[in-house]
């Protein structure tokens, strides 16, 4: 890892802590990268605990910080929040921003095998490797404390990176998450790009077939609103809830009167970090 | 007053409550505006009191909702959040989105006597009258128990508006905001382009000079971050302090570390919110 190219774009003051951008040269991406942390007071006196947040469709690492309202509880918890970009960005595939759920802004979190997205788009790689790396190198990260959440196709890289490494991350949460890719548009179009036809690989990127073949993680939560414009279609919890009822243990809340956006997810933000802190600070 | 014009783009679940998004032909802007409302939970017993948020240079009705954090302690104390756009769009005045700082996004919450602005930059004139009577009209608000706050530009806006009309506002406070525009260059191009040259009107829009003119307000709370880039040049508010000595009650808080931004206002949102409760519910 080339760690001379870490940049601090910016940082701010907020709720006693830091919140930061920045950008580096990813080995992983074979781009640079831009990524956001905040840093809680309580790392004044040492190492914390670290939970990644991983966004959904179209967003970037600046989504997260503005929009959820995550610091303030953060900031109670002596956690650090750690949000990176959704996808590569600049390497100019053909097409790459013609579709809002593929290519730019829509990585999905896993390695494409496929080509042309095989020489960039290998956001598994770089969450579950080379960012660690990077926060433990540049923030005073505790990095044996790690969790992992996140919305939407973020949801599903936050279920599926927690089944994939259950080594990594000692706690795990989504909202509203793509819970069983392999059946739903948004998944076929991804896995089918990015992975190939072979179902039996898109099964190793899909949380509800990862449970199903047995893979096991810590206790989840998620939290569904039931007004969510894409639950119908995009998302099916409900079968995520049925594999999991043989030994994952889930909390599967659903929120009448709430949609996919960020004033549910900022409405239930402090629930999720003190579920993480729970695994995370016990 | 056309009420008939008044609709609703969309409405978030949003902690208990709810986050909307309304459109309407505004009578005094002579041009469709836009503002967001955050009805609490306690609306559904009967009429909340109402803070109405001014925004600064460049913003809209959508900054604060998505940017600020407010929703969560306004549904713990039970007030209503109106968020105006910051100002008239639309109006195709020659040159009004030629500058950052003058002209479309840039109201100084003021009714504009100088033409080609006085037909529709009266924001004064929308805030203080027709915004007031439509979100009675169409909300739970309880309009005898208002406040009003805003930042930088809107912290002027907000400042001004208490200090012109106290029989409105029973609480006001301010984020960072220009506390003396005849003083600063964002005021002097303001007030010179919609008010004119003669400095005698300007006095009546700057909150320094109103205080030192005689008028008087409820209790302010003003927070001031000491990173901001702005302070040196822009917001004077060791001006406004000075004044406010003579009558004024005035709580002005310093915050090392903290810039201009809304990472410093969401981190303080909670405070003012308090502040506001106080007054208006006790």
């Amino acid at each position: 890892m080339d760690n001379t190219s870490f940049e601090r774009i910016v940082e701010h003051g907020c709720c006693g802590g830091r919140q930061g951008f920045y950008r580096h040269d990813s080995r992983a991406i074979g781009l640079p990268m831009k990524f956001a942390v905040f840093v809680p007071p309580q790392a004044a006196n040492g190492p914390v605990p670290v939970l990644f947040y991983l966004a959904g469709l179209t967003c970037t690492e600046e989504t997260f910080p503005i929009k959820a309202g995550a610091q303030r509880a953060a900031a109670e918890l002596g956690l650090m929040l750690v949000a990176p970009d959704t996808s590569p960005r600049g390497a100019n595939v053909p097409g790459e921003a013609a579709n809002w759920d593929f290519g730019v802004g829509a990585g999905f979190y896993l390695d494409a095998v496929r080509e042309p997205w095989a020489r960039n788009w290998r956001m598994e790689s770089y969450i579950t490797g080379e960012l660690r790396q990077l926060v433990a190198a540049h923030f005073p990260a505790d990095l044996a404390r790690c969790g992992i959440f996140g919305h939407s196709m973020g949801g599903h890289g936050a279920l599926t990176l927690a089944l994939r490494h259950p080594d990594l991350y000692r706690s795990v949460s989504a909202f509203a998450p793509i819970a069983a890719p392999s059946l739903c548009p948004w998944g076929e179009k991804a896995f089918g790009g990015y992975l190939g036809e072979d179902r039996s690989v898109w099964r190793q990127h899909d949380a509800t077939a990862l449970v199903e073949d047995g893979r096991r993680c810590p206790p989840i939560l998620i939290d569904q609103g039931l007004d969510d414009q894409f639950l119908p279609t995009q998302l099916h919890p409900e079968r995520f809830e049925q594999v999991c009822s043989d030994g994952q243990p889930l909390t599967l809340r659903r929120h009448a009167g709430y949609d996919h956006g960020y004033y549910f997810i900022s409405t239930f933000m402090a629930d999720h970090l003190a579920h993480h802190a729970q695994y995370l600070k016990g």
